[in-house]
Formats: structure tokens, sequence, C-alpha cells
């Protein structure tokens, strides 16, 4: 059928949608979600279909963005259209959904269809549900990591040996990768390190280093500044590594279920091209894992899938409790991480975590004491240096000092109501002020904690500020300070972040649930 | 946030949606598929976000038709944006993907968030999963039909009894309620019938129908042709019956699942009052149910959800392995269900089936024979002048004779290659051929049957025609004849419709999954 085409000006979030009269559609026999080949001028595309009773008449077809793009249409011009059948990956997905396994074919189909965007969000959901339903084998999660990685760029960094570290999140104020990066950079090895932005917490990493340098990097940029200061510290949002994961996230999110998260995590680092990899995982009540028997479970089947994808991992379980450190927020992170490598203050716990988590790179990378030799490249200034020579590659000043990173001129000091010590801080909570305040957003908003669980502080006392940059925002996070109390003020310390390091240690057994 | 709207002059598929610029969104914290409140003028409705980087600038709100009526929004008005909660529903969703039962409050809410077209495509595909994956219980199921009842339209007959009948569907050329309704409503029962157009068959009763007469009827103008006639013919697509059902399809369509058969029938049944209902089971090779093991299974899931529902339920299984009588398409069917009420030609399964299925009725009112009832109420011409007085009372002409009925005027016959006797008719082959011819769109256009199974052919002799309304579509059929051979020639009849009943009869015992 030959149709004149309306064009809609907009995006239709990536897939190829095209919009019938219904009329016409009921004569071609074709229903909503069903596909149709558009053809103009030579170029094709399967999109999927949209019904429209008024928008477009009859003769009609409504195009939108991306196919106007993709095709080159123009307002008017008459484009043929005609039924398509589903693209085969549907039928895979169907499999899934009926229990079978898929093999690694299947697997690739899905993953690429997904990220030439031939799959309507019903489509995905059924898939991600699938998997969260039925579960993946090995083999499965072996052969979508893959295809995640496959159907994406690579780093393709020369070298034996590419060290990566990954945080699987839920504790705010980890600014853990700003001294770990530079660490290992200064030992010699190669650490081409991707970090997200926040997409719930206060701030991601990306997030952090965007208030020392530019980390929006093209895979150019990253591989010069690699090359000249052994890492980087670029955002992986700008480079196309692992695409599938953005579209599955998608769906994920409003579910709030997590099925990809191995594969999420896996098929970035091989992308990367990492050889070797530590996962960090931040364990106990208040963060994902709440036990160490769920880490276990977790951090093996890292390590297994690691295996299978040429990838030496090692995991570290770490104390998530309460926040990294005292700051929470872009810019009061990058000023503590930047006062932290320069060893003008340092908070011991985020210092114990930096140590152990380097140092177990370090010892996969075959240092005999990985854990010392990353205490002392971190006291000595190499790490400082270092860190200053990325900033440089990747566009900064590095002769930034922490205070002239801005932070928030509205200010609120939260005071203790009793004597006592501080027994636990609720990581959501925190996150939940400090997004109130203006996280991750307003750079300068989020909170600076006074005190740490087990400390012990007097009635009146400050036990944190928030910091935003209006006044609207500070009153409602001060607000939300009062309806959570988010502090709980009764005696003892956790300074010592480190718990067991894998494949160390006793195991225990316990089935878990992850949460986001 | 104040925003001034844009309008995309687009409808969002029913559900509410607005656009807002990427920089808005993330100063509002806000992700794609997170909602918004907007209010203008003291109208107010939450709206699923959706996100632009270029048709809306910051400062504006892209509005879509829905939101656009619903809110009496004009162009350039400034309206209110704030960020609101996910509907509440959706935590159930989580629930039930997680593998716990939902209660009837539970389930309501769902329902009611879905027939508001609050929910996602990705949420409400998340719910079908796992419906899917999961199963409901019993009172799962109840609570479910009964919440997609209640948030729909009720007819709101009186009387103590109300008859209706369904039919799961399957088989191509199943005109038995063009029968089964005036033979009830002759017999002085109430039968307020309301069927569906064909989605992927070639006619759905309210197609055949609309042959002799209007089925686009108000609940009103239900209501008065029952009223003065016992009986309808209705489309039920304009009612407003159940209208949850028809959003779930947009979700199940796609993937070929069914989790909802049950409530789905059920809930219709509840809207038009129904106190006793028979439901035709098509089953053998070629249909739904392949075996009688299978419509057991479904047939006792059925009559157990009736009696929670206060309905009494009967299944009638019939044979389903070809076509009901010799037409296939709405007119070629409207007509030969018009000859045989008329007594003027009598396929023997379609006048076997009807008297079962209507008999089953029969019973169920009360009757002593209701099948020999059935059959002389057929027979004595009091069924074609019921049929006649409802065709009147839709607005029809009650005067119209079976050669009234333009079919199309492209023909062509197919001849049998060999002497034989007919072994099967494939009923897929046949719905795709008919389809092919134009069915359901071009009401003339279908498949006349000249042979059933267990006839004896001779080589060169017509074993069936395929009608269409223009040349085109009568070449693409007669190629699917030749691509898929839907007839087979080799020796025996099946003209006996009627395999078993139920609650009577053995039992047989199997699991089966429906097909669609």
């Amino acid at each position: 059928m030959q149709l004149k085409s309306k064009l809609t000006g907009i995006e239709s979030g990536g897939v190829f949608v095209v919009m019938l009269n219904s009329q016409d559609a009921a004569e071609m026999g074709i229903h909503p979600t069903d596909r149709v080949k558009i053809s103009n001028n030579g170029r094709e595309a399967v999109c999927i279909v949209d019904i429209s009773k008024s928008w477009v008449n009859r003769g009609q077809v409504g195009v939108y963005k991306e196919v106007e793009s993709g095709l080159m249409i123009k307002a008017g011009d008459s484009v043929s259209v005609s039924a398509s059948g589903a693209p085969r990956s549907l039928e895979f997905i169907t499999k899934k959904m009926n229990g079978a396994r898929l093999n690694k074919q299947e697997m690739f189909a899905i993953v690429k269809d997904t990220v030439d965007r031939k799959l309507s969000d019903v489509e995905l959901t059924a898939f991600v549900s699938s998997l969260h339903f039925n579960g993946m084998s090995m083999d499965e999660t072996v052969a979508l990591s893959a295809a995640m990685a496959e159907t994406g760029k690579t780093l393709g960094i020369k070298g034996k040996m590419i060290l990566d570290k990954h945080n699987i999140g839920g504790v705010p104020g980890d600014k853990t990768s700003m001294l770990v990066v530079p660490i290992i950079a200064a030992a010699g090895y190669k650490i081409p390190k991707t970090s997200s932005r926040a997409i719930t917490s206060p701030a991601g990493t990306a997030d952090r280093v965007e208030c020392l340098c530019p980390v929006d990097l093209s895979i150019k940029e990253i591989l010069n500044t690699v090359e000249k200061t052994n890492g980087c510290l670029a955002w992986g949002g700008a480079v196309d590594l692992a695409p599938a994961d953005d579209m599955f996230i998608k769906v994920e999110y409003p579910l709030s279920i997590d099925p990809l998260l191995l594969p999420s995590v896996m098929s970035k680092k091989k992308a990367v091209g990492a050889t070797h990899v530590v996962i960090d995982m931040p364990t106990g009540r208040g963060s994902k894992l709440k036990t160490i028997g769920a880490a276990h479970a977790l951090a093996k089947d890292f390590i297994e899938l690691g295996k299978n994808m040429d990838i030496i991992v090692n995991c570290v379980l770490t104390f998530g409790e309460q926040p990294i450190g005292y700051a929470v927020g872009p810019a009061l992170e990058a000023r503590e991480a930047l006062y932290a490598i320069s060893n003008m203050s340092t908070p011991p716990d985020l210092v114990e975590k930096v140590v152990n988590i380097a140092g177990a790179l370090l010892d996969l990378a075959g240092e005999k004491n990985g854990k010392d030799l990353a205490y002392k490249l971190l006291k000595s200034g190499s790490a400082e240096r270092k860190l200053r020579q990325i900033i440089d590659a990747q566009g900064g000043d590095p002769k930034i000092k922490p205070g002239d990173i801005p932070v928030g001129s509205h200010v609120a000091e939260i005071r203790s109501k009793t004597n006592g010590t501080i027994w636990w801080i609720a990581n959501h909570d925190v996150v939940k002020i400090a997004r109130a305040a203006g996280t991750p957003e307003d750079k300068g908003s989020g909170i600076l904690l006074k005190k740490k669980i087990g400390d012990a502080v007097k009635g009146g006392q400050v036990i944190m500020e928030v910091y935003a940059e209006n006044d609207r925002k500070l009153h409602d996070a001060i607000a939300l300070v009062e309806t959570l109390n988010p502090v709980g003020v009764y005696a003892r310390p956790q300074d010592r972040m480190f718990i067991a390091k894998f494949p160390d240690g006793e195991e225990h057994k316990k089935f878990f649930v992850l949460e986001r």
C-alpha cells in the first residue's frame, strides 16, 4: 500500500514506530504492535504499528522522528507500507517465557534486536520478566553477557593485563573509585574505569569526578587518557559500551527488578577489555546485600561467570551500613576525595575501604602484599600525582584544590536532641534527604555528616549539615530530616571496612533476593 | 514547576502521557516512566512521563491528546507539573511478580488502574506475565473476574433467569450463536448475547450478524431489543462491558499468551447479568483444545469459577477439527445461517451443534429434554420468526432473504487433484486463505467448502470456492491454496458434532497449554 507520510516530529523512544489509520490497518489485516515494512527511495525499515482514528487519515502514515531520519522521509512523501512478520527474536522470547533454555544464537538475536530498537516495550518487558521468573542457567548468563558486549563498542586497549573494579552500589557517599583508580595507575597497571551517573542515588562516580574535570569522553579520549596516565575516570554513558543494558534498565526500573545484574556488570567489563576485576560488595543492613550469605552466593556467581568470560574476578565484601566517609553529594564528595588523596583529611573508613579494594586488585595483578602497596602509594603522594595527571588528561585543572570546588551556599545544621552514641545511620534516609536537597542535579547540594556510627554526641551538638543551592530545596530537605530521623543516637564504632574476601574465607549459604 | 503546554495532537493509546524536556526532568529528579501530577485550572491528572531532548524545550511540557482533552489544556497554557508517586497498584503487581497471592482489594486496584489508563505498557505486561508465570489461585481468579465486571458497565436486565452462551473459538465458520440465540428466545428465555468482531479469524459473530442488521447497539438499544424479543445479537465492543479485557489483550496478543481466558469470559457474562451459561469448547486437532483431557480440565475451572460468581455453568465439548457448515467469511456465513434457520438448506454438523448447545441451555433452564425442544423450535419455523424479530428490533430488514446478502463477485473454484475421500481440512490453513481473500474487512469474501471430512471426491471435482471482492486478493488467496494444501483427500465422515457434556460423563486428566 502506498501512503502519504505525515511527520509527528516526536521521538518514539528509539524504537521504529509508524502510525496507521485504523481503517487502512484493518484493510491490511494489521493490529497494534504488528510490524510493517516501510520503504522510501530504496531505504527500508521494519516498524512497529501504532493505530490512530483521527491523527492520520486514510491514505496517510504517521512517521515518528527515528523513522523520518532513518529513511530520510519528508512530509507528504509517498512511502510503501506492507505487512511484515515479527522479528525472529520474539519467538525466542516466547520460548524463554515458556520455560525453555536459550542457546547462544537465540540470546544474541534478542540482544541484537533490543539494541537495534526492533522490540516494543511489551516484548522487552516480557523478556526481562521471563528472566526474573524463570532464571538463567550459567550458559545463558554467559551467552547474554557476551551478546551485550558484542552488540556495543569496545575499547581495544593494548596490553596483556587490564584491571577494573565495580561497586554493586547501594551505599551513599562511596567515592572509593576516585582513590582506587589513581593508586592502581600509580602502581603501573592499566585501569580504564568507566562509571555511571546517579539514577536514584545522590551521586554516581561520573557525577563526582565531573566536579574535577570533564567525564564525557569519546573512546578516543579515553584511550589517550589511558595511554598517558594508565587510568581514566570517564562516564560510561557516552561511549556505547554494552548499550543493551540501558534498554533493559528502562524496563527493570519501574518494576524494581534486577534479573540482569550479572550480565549488566560483566558485559561492560568485557567491553573495556578487563582481564582482572574486583567487585566491591557493600553488605549489611541498609545496603543491597543484607547478609554475608547473600553476598557469598552472588560472589560465587560473579567468579564463575568471569571464568566463562576469561575474566579473573575477586569479590570484596565491605561494611555497607552507613555512608562512606562524611560527604554525600557530587561536589562535597569530590572535595572529600581530593582531601583524602592529598592526605589533608583522611576519613578512616574511606581509607580502609580504598586500600582493601586497591589491595585486592594489586594482589590479582601478582603483587605480594597489595594492601600495603596501596597504602604506601596513597600516603607517599603518588596516588595524588596520578589523579592530577588523569584530571589534566581529561581536560581539567591539574592544580585544583579542594576549596576550589563550589558547594551549596544554603546550609543548615542538624543537631542531636540527646546525649549518646550514634548507633545507626539509615542509608535510605540519607539518600532521600540528599535528593530533596537537590542531588545529583545541583552538584553543590548534599549532606556532610559530622558524626559516624560509634561517635559520642551531646544534645545540641551538630550531627550533620545539609547543603543546598536554594532555600526551597534546603527547606524540603530539613523537613525530611524531621520526618525520617536518619541518625539513631544511643554506643560503639565501625571504622574497619573489611569483612571478608573471595575466594578466601569460609562460605555462608543462604538464598537472597536483591533489592534496588 | 509551571510549564507551558505544547500539544502533540497525537493519542498515546489511551494512557495519560506527558513529555518533559530532559533537563527539566533531571532537575525534578524524574525519569522516563515516573509519574507527575498535572494541574490546569483545578483539573488534575497523574500522567506517565516520557522524556525528549528536542521536541519540547526547557520550560515546556508536551501534552498528548488524552491529557489535552481530559484537562482541557490549550496550546501555550501554563500548567503545574509536580512529581507524583507510582499508583498503589504497581506495588501489587510487584507483589504478584514475586510469587505472592493477591487479595480482592489488590486485584481490584490493578484492574481499576488498568481501566483508568494509569499503567504503562511495561507495567501491564509485567502483570499479565506474572499471571502467566505464577498462575492464579481460584480466589484470585474470582477476584480478578469480579473486578473486571465491576469496572465496566452492566446491562441490568430484569428477570430471575438470564441465559448466555460462549464459544472459546478457534474453529472457522462457527455461526452457531446466530441459531442458538433465536431458539432460546423463542423458547421464552432471555438471552442478551454480545459478541466480538474477528481479531485473527475470518469472522466474529458480530461481523456475521452485521450482514443482516446493525450490531453496534447502545446499552439502551440492547435492553429495548431484549425487552421486545427476549434476545439480541449485539457487538460487545460498543458497550464497555468489562473494558479491562481489551487492555489485557493488547499485551497478550503480541506475546501469544492467554492467562486471562477464564476471567475474560466470565467477567463479560457477569456484566450482562447471566445466571446460566453454556460454554462451547471445540476440541480436537486444529482447534484450541487438542484433547478431551485438556477440555475437561478447562471445563472444571469454568464450572468452579461460575459457582464462585453465582453463575451456573455447563460446558459442551464439540468436534473442532474442521469448519462448521460450509461457509467461512462474514456474508457467506450470514447467508448460510439464514438458509439453515429457514430450513432451506441444513448443513448436518451445524444443525447438530446448534441443537446440542441450545439443548444444554434449555436443560439448565429446567426443560425436560432441551435438545428435542431446540430441534422442534428450529424445524417449526419459530426460531426463524424470532431471528427476524431480532433483526427488526436491531434496525435491519426483517424480510431479508439469503440471496439479498451480497457476496464477493470474484470467485475461483478449487478442484481436487485426485479421487478419494476428504480425510482432513486444516482449520489454520482455511483461516489464512480466507484472510488472504479479504476477511473480515471485505464482508463478501471468504471460502465456500463444497466437501467436508468423509465426503468422496473425484479428481477435477470442485472441493471449495474462494470468494473475494477484488482480483488481487483472489489471486493472493489462490496462491495460498497451492502452498498450504488445506484439504487432505484420501475416507469417512464426521457429522456428529457432540462429543461429551459437563458435568456429565467420565473425566480425563491431563495438563494442557492453550494456544491462541
